[in-house]
Formats: structure tokens, C-alpha cells, sequence
């Protein structure tokens, strides 16, 4: 079981995350881990020895540089599993990643198992050291976010497989027997100065500070995200023909890319006298299957989120109006994550009936920004964030692939408005 | 004179508008209206017809079909000079504008002159018609901001061309000998909650409005723009070298082209002897010149002025800090705009000490996002500014190649993060 | 009346030659000279300008430099018209030739009249040089080649407008009422030890010696140009969907390019009650004009012209098999050139029945190379033809935009497999 | 020890050579034997795959269907493991093969093992079935010619990782202390009408026939291939900064590329105080090395042979040169061969002289072109070879990765004028 937010510190923590990612390529062989389907994703084992190296990194070359099982693991591993800390030297390219056959997955196993019991020693031995919990801290939710891309890239991976085979056999189930899809309802939410960031105690990523006031004029939020059914309707009325519904950039894209549904949708070929459902199948981790009506509709860029929000009369919320409106809700912050080992979102209630938390990424309109005030941490560290305010969407409230306990209200996740890969859906705002 | 705000309605405005597009065609021969430097610029010509396609499209079509000056000057135009609207019809295609050598300039001027003259009767016909007025109102704000875009393409081909002409000698002068640099003071600003966009008489675009709230905490904008000795002393510090200044996505850009300076900077070869001002020159609307150190920087791309600021210890401004203080200020909207003949930033004092309008737009760390309410127009003038609202950012404030009379301290100008062209640089802001 | 080959020198050749190629414009506006349309293209204005740079570079500047009249026109003519001869000097960059809008079309005129006139001067006052009259030959082959791309480019121009507009009413006439197709025969020609390139008397291009043996097999070839009727049954039989026809890099390219048709010919919208003739339409320098099933089809690539030989059960000639044939048959080196103001193929018997020179450009199969022996000549005038031995295919015959004269049994045309706007056709062979 | 070429059939062969395939990848990991460096390359699990699935396309679907250890192993492979073949069906992305995690190189290995004893037992069922043995040796030779690819494949992979790792160590041995180059020597030829080509006995490939005569005028060939020295002579000339010694479009591509050594070369940062010599490394099958100046220079691609040989004031042999100097020097097809277990070319001596076979492929002028009357076979082997015959050129004479016993005087390989990555070099020509 993964450790509840307010847990990821000290070694039980620090065990519990190493061995969480390990457990993530299990299903998986040597050359599965290997592969790299496109630039913006990475092979498992490049998330497992760079994870291992941000701990070498930022953690024992910094407490332990003299102290001989603190040594480099191997010098060349500085460069190879950098991934864009230029404080810290070169970077092997990026999009060549998947030619890394060296060193091995059985090579990287092992400098995953020194890192670990030398940081936990580390930890013993500095156990009132607060820099080096923070930063340890820091590490293991970065290797949360890791442990969600390992999971979106492989999926990636075994899409681009004409057969596609599936990571683990029953991990999407469909919607029970005579399940029904919940009505769509608006909850009305008060506006005014309101405070949002992350404020207070526990663990936060630099981007969600600091706690700042903003003003909200009345808006509304779906009870829920949309689902696949109303997302087909989208479709089947022209959707992704009609320009009216789209931003000018996205209209070109999806031109550019000849694209008429969401990234892993696909027609099948006997719809004819199948009924409308069965006309599509989604591929999951489970591999291809029926799409599932009541489903939250999943693996959306940014763009088809906005078109559809705009044919069905709403918008998306801003960040901080779904910042405020889950904070007013007041609901604790558990659902749909990925240690239940049910990796696609399931239909509302399945965990529970709002989804805010889990299930599915939700983007908002907002572009990715720093907070009035925000500055990064000094040192190659500042580097985790702040540079990539530009450009990007803000999703919130994680998906059915984000470690339990690595959420809060406050968490802001990034991508480019064409990201596709990512457990990215969304939930329908509207003035109020 | 081009008229002031207030007037811009009317047949004296569109006379005056309409010949002033002619007038800044006067310098350039057939030929050099002719030509595309780049996918985002367009022929001069373009300019002037569209510019009449738009009045012809959103105003003859509608007021007056069956009458017979009004019909189409020629069909073949509905397509042709269309830029980006969907719901008029199909468009030619933007990165081949100069390859139309038909219709001809002369044409086009022709096509001016019969839409000119049909929309003036049309006037006189409806002398009180308010949604006639507010269209033929919103068509002469459209044709001064090609003004701008005129200003701006030809300047970009002429600077393709190994001679560096000159589109108006004299129209770039240096500073006063003995002209020395404005100190740069910071203006603290009260925050608060506080209210933004245009509210009411006047003419607006669409995405200046709908007027509304903003919570702002304390800050400081610089006094001025930064100017050329202050930028050309972040390059000597070598500041397009070091990543730590840079967002991510910028610095890939900046690697990608090999930049190091400004779009229109360049060094001067036999500058061993010289003072380190000679030792670069710009090109400017005038011709190739050595750098005056104490005009506002141009044409920054948002990365650069981005950079810039962080390296300066400050930050961009957001485009509400910028409107707020602008408000707060009182100053009247006036400052060194294209009426005055100069198509090149001057120092402080030229015009007036702040800047604040006209010289150059200054770029915001605001996206290009909908204000709270925003809701485009009904039919296709509606794809006038929403659908352009993603992966863009804001500037603010008019340039020197703006039209007097155009500009309001609610006005959003928005450009891509990469680009130079435009006459931008940026003024400091920080945390009060 | 153009000169004969044998005439083509002295004053009276360089008036004709020169005089000539202005003519070619006279249709054509300032803004018409300009564009370029694409890499492969020049504007009209480079094409007159960089002709008479060739004379200016290479005669001009040998013979006369101290001379006043024979002073460079304009400096900067040096790179702006070089076109790649890298031992003269740098090179204004071939694909942003449509940016110069400086010099003028007028300009160039007075920079053609000074070449024109300065050459003339010097070859009266140097009778008896025969380097000097030699350089002024090829220039004016040169300038001849020159006034067939000109007329390939300014077509691909009017090709990218939607309108369609002519380069010349009338230039481009159907087949007279009543005409049949001419029925396609095989002429054997023996092989054995046989001589081919330039090898006597008259100007030729060094590419097209020295004069060497080749072994030839015996094999035939068709008696005329396969012609549109011919080429659409390969159409309408799925030929471009037949990967069986193609070379592995033709198809590709068709794939990616989603081509299905030559270059000018376009479906015609209301094909449903028309005869099959009238459902192709194709673009000619006098506009667009109902597909003419006798002309011979003009406009394909290498890859077009090898997939309908094969799909015909027939295949290219290979150019010792053209010229062999051609040298054989002793026909005249007439036919139908530029010259007789018909700037489209028109059907055998229109000018003569084989067609062999004029018409058409045949795609031959021969990889363009070096003749046994070849030298280029020393200095920048070696650039001509030597370099570019290598991935293009060499075409026989001329076409009816090749200027009379300038033809020979020897010559050599040279584009890439993918090249489309050349008058290129094709004539079947096949072993005997 | 691999069977010389009249021996490659029957089943004594078959075992021969899948072994030796399986052999090659021993020194690999599951992980190197996925991973693809570029569109170019392939994976070494794809060549094991795909040889196999040669044989199961070609020989055993067609000879036993009904007959069950014949059924399809896996029929996702049909697609899977095709190459190119249009006529057997839909091809899986060439670029994307190294996604291919599934099948695992376990079950590759099982594939292969099956398809080999199904065909041993095939070739058993049916003694004199002279169409099955000949498709079978064809099928060995086309698993040998992958079998070269596998190494330079892996080469290309290992070449990418920052480490250089080695596949075999000491499998590029340097030249024995104290030897010296070997000198320079020209072999006259005499023309006339020879023939070349595939005539008689023994296997060939269909690109290699029929036997023709040529005309060849007499020239002269070296003794032996260009050597890392005198290349490092023409790098030191400023051989590629000089556009004079290049084609056109290998200048462009030189350019545009920033090339200015062969593949594999890399300059050492310390040569300061070094030799010459040592200022080089150059990246080998056995990791990086010193370079060595008496060996033959490799991995060039055909712009920089033909550019040293224009420096050199020589030319490329046409590839009827080559042949015929081969048959008319009756030297036996030995040489340094891939089963030496030296995989980089040697210092003449080592293996022989002349180095005329093996040691490393020989660029000629050459385009890959049907030689007279040639005719590819009937069905989907007919796209062996036929549809490659543009923009690729001949090289000959085998290299140090091909299999013994696979090489021929006849033999074509053939590849575009940019590849770098195979064994390639250059021998001088010059007319006589």
C-alpha cells in the first residue's frame, strides 16, 4: 500500500516508492523497457535510472561526496539520465533515449538497489538533517510522477503494436451490467476573493505556491467529467469537421494530422449491424476493447477538450475555479488512483461519484503560470518547474494512473495543448 | 492628422483611414507589394485588399445586396482575400500570398476606391443605422491594425534583401548628440481588487471586454522600456548563452536558430577599433544604422524578453499590472505613434518620459486567454479575436508604427512566443 | 526569327538572343516577374537578370576590366545573380529569389540594354578573338536555356493562382476537328558498336562529349510521344494505385505526395453526362482548357513516365539508344519549337509526325554522367554542367518551349526523378 | 566455416547459415538486438525475424500449405516481418521497427527455430524439386546480406551511445608495428566490347544478368583501395571546405549536415603535443580506436569518394571497369571476409594484395540501373530488386562484414549517394 501523502518521508516511505516502480515494469520484458515510441516519451527503464539518479544527484552527492558507497554509481550515468537540468551538465538527446540498449535493465536494477540503500543509510545517519528529508521529500513525488509517465509511455508503446497487446489482462474493466450513465448536473459556486496555492503544512511542489488571493466572479461545475457516450454524440454531429467549434491553432492541427476522434479510439471495421457503441473500440492497458459509454472519455489534447466544451455550450474552468470549488467542496482527497490496480477511468461511482480526485486529468483553460510571488529553488532543483511556464495547460486533479497519496487540491500538472498521451479528460465549467 | 478615437466613425474617418493605408504604400513600387517574405507576413498589396475585402464582406454584402454598386467588385476576391475566416468561405492559402500577381496593384487600388466609395453612399443611405456605423467603425480599427502589419511585413522583406533598403530615409533618427539615458525608477503600485478591461463608451474589440475584477497584489513597474545599451549589456554578460535566464522552450528556439541578438541586430565586422556601441548596427524602417543605446530594445521575442527581465532580477509585468497601472497612472493615451512620421522607438522625453503608449508594445507573462463573460460575436465577425486565445502572449500599449488613435489602455495586441517582427520590447515589473 | 545553331554568334545572334528573351515578358507585369512559386523556380526578373550577369561575369569582366563602359553595373549584382557558380563568389540564397524586389524589373531592363550594348562594343573591337566569341556562344545558349525556364516558371506561377490565368491567349490550341490518333509503330533500330556525343563542328555543351563508342543491343522505338489519351487509360486502369509500376521511390513519393495525375491536369467537377475526354481539364500557358486526348502528355516526373512504360509492357530508352535512333533516322533537327508561338504540344503531324525534336522533353533512363574522357573546362565555367552528374535523369529531344536552334542531336536535358514543371513527355522503347 | 558459393543449397548449407545468424547476435543483449538507430537501419531482432520470414513467404507457404508443421507460425508476422514485398501484403512502418518489443528475441529465436527445420524437412520431402532448392539458396543469400546489414546495423546503434561501446573486442585489430603503406601502383586495362555480368553456372541475383557486351575505353585502376592516410591528406587539404572537389548536391548535403570527416571518424581533443596520426580516432566493431593510417578508409559515402577522387586528379571506376578489370586480373573471389572474424577492413597483406574482394565496397560512378534485356522475376520476388533501380549507386567487391563465399565478380550492391553507414570505400580510376 502506498504512504498517504502527509507518510512520503523517511526510509518506510523511501522503500515503499522504490519498490512501487519496480513493481510497474513486472509485467514487462527487458526489451519492453527499452523502446521509445516518440520524443516526448521515455523507455521504463530510462524512468527507473533517472529516478534513481535525481536521488544521486540531488541527495548523495550532495550529503556524501567523500563517504565511498556515496561514489558515482557509474560517471556516465551523470549525463545519460540527466533530463534537463543544465546546472548539472550535459544531457544525453532526448529523443534518442530508446538507443540507450546500455546499460542494462538488469544494470539499472542494480544502481536502483544502491541508490536506495545508500540513501537510506544516508538517512540514518542524518536522522535530523530537515534539508535532507526535504529533499528525499522531493525525490520520492518525483518518482511518483515518474512511476504515471512510465505508465502513459508504455501505453503508448503498445498502441504503436498493430496487435495491441495489453500491459496487464483485466486492468479495464468495463461498466457493470446495467449500469447507467449519471445525469450531468451543475454545482453553482460562489465567487469573490478566494485563496488558492498551496499554503500550508506537508509536502508541495514549488509551483503551487505561494497561497495568493484571487477574484472569481460566480461560475458552475460538472458533477462529473464527460463521458464517452456524450463524447461520441460530439463526434457523430460533425465534431471534428465543424471549425466553428475550434481554436484557430488546434483547427490546424487537427487538420495537419487528419484527426476525427480521440487518440486511442478507433472505428471498427463490422459496425454495420452492431449497434452504436460497438462501432468503436478503445485501446487500454488491458489492450482493445469495447468503448464503454459510461466511461470518462480519456486521452483528449487540450484542443478537442475546448472544441467539445464549446459545442456543448460550456467551457473549461480555470485552474483556480476548480482550485476553489474542490476546496469548497470539501471532500478528502481519495478516488480513483492507481494503487488500485484498475488503470482506465471507470465510470462514476465506481469509487466514487464526483471523480474529482483521480480518474481522469482535468484540463483547465489556464495557461501554466507562475503564482504572484513564486520563485523556484536556488541551485540546479529550481529547475524542476519554473522553466516551463510557457506554452502549457494546466490539468488538475490527477488520474486512475497517479500514485494514491501523491495528489492535493493544489496540484498543477502541465502539458502542450496537443499532449494526447496523458489519462487527460475534462469536467464542464460555465458562468454562473 | 489620423483622427482620434472618439471620431474614428463616419465618412471623414474612413477617408482618412482608407488614404492613409494608400499613403503608406507611396514609397514602395509594385513589386515590393508584391512579395512575402515569410508565412507569418503578408504582401503589402494583401493588406490593401483585404482590408477592403472586410468592408465589402461584414458591411456591402449585408446592408446591400440588391443594389448595384455594391455587388461583388469581383468574385474571385471572396476567396483570395480572405485571411482566416471559416464561416465566410474557403481561404488561399496564407503562405503563397505572394505568389497572387493577379489582381494587380493597380487593381487593388481600384477595389479600394469602389469600396471606399460604395460604403461612403452607404452612409449617406443609412445615416441612422447604429449596427451600420458599428461595423464600418470596426472595419477602420481592423484597417489600422494592418497599418501596422504593412509597416512591420515590409520591414521584415526589406531586411531579407543583402542591401538593407530603406523603406523612408530620415524616418529612424538617432538620439540628440549629448542625449543621456534615463535613469530607470520603479513606480509601486497598490494591488487590491481592482477592475480591468474596456467598460464602456467607445469602441472596443471584443477581447477587451467584458470589463471585470482582478485581485493584484502590491507590485512595481519600471519608469521606461528597457533600452539597447541595457540589452546589448545582457549580451555581453553573455546572457544568450546561459540557460539558467531562459524558459526551457525558449532556450531549445534560441539553440535551434543560433540566435544571439535581436532580429534586426547585427555586428559590425571592423569593430576592433571602434567604441562598443559601433560595434553593432540595427536595421530599422530607414535603413542599416549603428545601434543607439538609448532607444527602446525592439523586436524581442517574448523568450528573449523573458530572459532578459530574469537576468535584470525582475520579471514581466501581467497585463493587468500593466493595465492597472497605466489606469492608475491617468496619463492620456498619447506618446510617439505613427502618425509622427518616425518608424523607430525613440529615447525618453522624445515623445514623452513614460512611454507608456506608443515606442514599443511590451510584452506581458500574460497568456491570451477570454476575459471572465467573454463572448464572441454571433456570424464570422465573431472569429475576429476568440479563436486566436491559446499559445500566445500579450503585449501591451502601441509602438511607434501603431495609428494615433488606435490604441486604449484596455488594448490586447498577442503574438506566438517566437515572435520578432513586430516592434516589441518590454518593460521591468517586480514584487512590491 | 531565331537564328539557326551555326549562327549563333556575332552581334546579330546576340541582338536576336537578347531581344528575345525581353520579348518573353511582354505579357507579363512587374509583379508577374517577381514571384517565385517554388525552389526548383526563378522569377521571371532573376531569369533576365542572371543571363545578362553571365555575360557580364564571364565576358565583360575578362576583356574589358579597365574599360569605363565595362565596369560592373552594380555591385552587388555580383552575388545577387550568381546562381551557383561558387568560384565567382557567395550566392544570394536560390529559394528567396521572389524577395528581390530591388532592382526593379525596370532596373534589369537598363542592366540587360548596358550588357547588351557593352558586348557588343567588345566584339567589335576584338574581331578576330575566338575565346571571346566562343564565351558570348555560350552565353547565349545559356540565356537560351534561360528562356525555356522562364516559360516552365511563370507557368508553374499562374498554376498556383485559383484562378487559372493565361500567359498568352491562344498559345495552346486544340487538336483540329476530325484529327485521329496517330497509331503507335515500332522502329527497330539495329545495335552493335555505335558512336554518340557531340563530335564535330558547332557549339555544344561539354556535357555532351567527347564523342565515344557504346555497345547497343538491338531495340526499337515507338515512332511518336505517348499522348493524353494513352496516358489517361493508365489512369482510369489504376495505375497510380498499383504499386507493381512504380520504382520503390516513385511510389513513395506518390504515396506522400497523394498525386494521382500529372501536374496540370485537374478532374473536372461535372463529369457525370460528359464524354470521358471532357472529365480532365488541363492547365496550359493559355489557361485552363479541356484535356486534348491527341496532344502528347507533358508534365511527369521520371517516376510517372518508367511506371507507364512498364505498365504498357514497354520501358524507357536509355539516351545512347534516343541519340543512336535519332543519328539514324537523319531527320533535320526540326519540329515544333518556341518559336512558332505555340507554347503547348499539339499533336504528331502539327509540325511533323515523329516528333523528335520539340514537342516534348522525352525521360530517358540514363542516369545523367560524365561521357568517357569528359573534362569540365577550367575555371568558374567548369560549374556548368559537371556537378550536377548525379541523381537526376537526362531527357532528349527539346519541347515546344525550347528555342528554335538551340537544340542538337547531342543534347542532354538533366532534371531529378521528381521534376514535374519541365515540358517532359516520353517515348516508348523496347528490345528487339 | 561458412560454404563457398556453389555449396549454398541443400540442407548442410541451411544450417550453415541460420547458424551463423544466430551466431552474430550472441555478443548482444535482448535490449541491443531491439533497439533501431534510424529509418535506415534495423534492428538485429527484425533481421533474424524477417530472413525467417523470407523462407516461410517464399518457400514454405508455397511448397506445403496444407501440410501442418507448415502452417503460418504466427500470422501477425506476415505483416510484421515484411520488408517491402507489395505483393504479399501490408508492410509495418520501416521506421518504426523498433518498436517492435513484441515478439521477444526469445520468441524469434523459436520462430527461427521452427521455420529452419520445416524447411530442412521440406528440402528432405522433396529431393529433386529444382524451383524449392533454388528459391531456398536464394533464401540464403538474401539471410547473407542481412547478415552484413545485422553488423553495420549494430555498428550505427553502439555508435549513438556516448560510451562507444564495442560489439567484439579485438575484432579491429590494428596494423602490425613497423609496417608501412603500400604504394600506389595503376593497373592498365584494355578496352573494347567486353562482357560483364552474371553469365553461367552457379547462383546469382536477377540484378546481375543477363550478360551483356559494353564498350570500355582503356583505363587504369589502382592496385588497391584508398587508405586512412591519404584521406586524412585530402581532410587536412581542406578537402571539405573546397566545393570545387564536389558535386552539387554533395556540397549541399555536406553543408547542410556540417560535415567534415567520414561516419566513424571523430577528432581527439588532446593532440596538441600528439602525431598527426593521433589526433583522429575512429569508431570500429571493437570500440573507439587510434586511427590507423595504412588502413583502407570506410564509411564514406559516395559525395566524399567521388570528391577525394576529383582531388586526387582521379575519377570512380564505372562499375563495368570494375568487373571487367576483376575477370581480366583472375584473381580467385578470396579475400577479407566476415568469417575472418575481423570486422574492420585491414592494411593490404593481411588478407591479400588487392584487396579486391572483401575488406571494404567499392564505390563506382555507376548508377544502379536493369542492365540491357533484364527482367525481373515473376511474383513478389520480382520486387527483390528490380524496383530500386534509381538515385542509388554501385558498389563492389564485398567488404570485411560480408559472409565468405557470398561475393561474386557480378556481384551489385547498390545504395543512395548519402549512406555512410555500410563498409564503404573507394578505389581510383583514371583513363588510360
Amino acid at each position: 500500500m502506498t504512504p498517504s501523502p502527509r507518510e512520503l518521508e523517511g526510509v518506510a516511505s523511501l522503500q515503499a516508492v522504490r519498490q512501487r516502480s519496480e513493481a510497474l515494469v513486472a509485467p514487462l520484458s527487458a526489451e519492453d523497457c527499452g523502446a521509445q515510441s516518440m520524443p516526448d516519451a521515455s523507455p521504463a527503464k530510462w524512468h527507473l535510472a533517472h529516478t534513481s539518479w535525481f536521488f544521486e544527484t540531488f541527495v548523495l552527492a550532495r550529503w556524501a561526496p567523500p563517504f565511498k558507497p556515496f561514489l558515482p554509481f557509474d560517471a556516465a550515468y551523470r549525463d545519460l539520465f540527466n533530463s534537463y537540468y543544465n546546472a548539472v551538465g550535459e544531457q544525453f538527446p532526448r529523443a534518442q533515449r530508446g538507443l540507450l540498449t546500455r546499460p542494462s535493465l538488469a544494470e539499472v536494477m542494480a544502481y536502483r538497489a544502491h541508490v536506495t540503500a545508500a540513501t537510506t543509510e544516508l538517512l540514518a545517519r542524518h536522522p535530523d538533517d530537515a534539508a535532507l528529508r526535504a529533499l528525499v521529500t522531493l525525490g520520492l513525488h518525483h518518482e511518483q510522477q515518474h512511476q504515471e509517465l512510465l505508465l502513459t509511455d508504455i501505453k503508448h508503446l503498445l498502441s504503436c503494436h498493430p496487435q495491441r497487446p495489453a500491459y496487464a489482462a483485466g486492468c479495464a474493466p468495463a461498466s457493470p451490467v446495467g449500469a447507467s450513465a449519471q445525469a450531468l448536473r451543475w454545482q453553482a459556486v460562489e465567487g469573490g476573493v478566494v485563496s488558492i496555492g498551496h499554503g500550508g503544512e506537508g509536502f508541495a511542489f514549488d509551483n503551487e505556491g505561494p497561497r495568493h488571493r484571487v477574484f472569481l466572479a460566480p461560475y458552475a461545475l460538472a458533477n462529473r467529467p464527460v463521458n464517452n457516450g456524450e463524447y461520441r454524440a460530439f463526434i457523430e454531429a460533425g465534431g471534428y469537421d465543424e471549425p466553428a467549434w475550434w481554436l484557430s491553432e488546434g483547427w490546424d492541427w487537427r487538420c495537419r494530422n487528419a484527426l476525427s476522434q480521440p487518440l486511442y479510439w478507433q472505428r471498427q471495421a463490422s459496425s454495420a449491424t452492431s449497434s452504436p457503441t460497438s462501432a468503436w473500440a478503445e485501446f487500454t492497458l488491458a489492450g482493445l476493447r469495447p468503448l464503454d459509454a459510461l466511461q470518462p472519455v480519456v486521452h483528449l489534447s487540450y484542443f478537442e477538450a475546448d472544441a467539445y466544451a464549446r459545442w456543448a455550450g460550456a467551457r473549461l474552468p480555470t485552474e483556480a475555479e476548480w482550485e476553489h470549488a474542490a476546496l469548497a467542496a470539501g471532500e478528502a482527497c481519495t478516488g480513483h488512483f492507481a494503487d488500485a490496480g484498475v488503470l482506465h477511468p471507470q465510470c462514476p461511482g465506481s469509487f466514487d461519484d464526483s471523480q474529482r480526485y483521480g480518474s481522469v486529468w482535468e484540463w483547465t483553460s489556464s495557461s501554466y503560470a507562475a503564482y504572484p510571488g513564486y520563485r523556484p529553488a536556488a541551485g540546479a532543483v529550481g529547475e524542476y518547474n519554473g522553466k516551463f511556464m510557457v506554452n502549457q495547460y494546466v490539468l488538475r486533479g490527477g488520474s486512475c494512473a497517479t500514485p494514491a497519496g501523491h495528489l492535493r487540491a493544489s496540484y498543477r500538472n502541465f502539458f502542450a495543448a496537443t499532449a494526447r498521451w496523458q489519462f487527460s479528460g475534462l469536467r464542464l465549467a460555465m458562468d454562473d
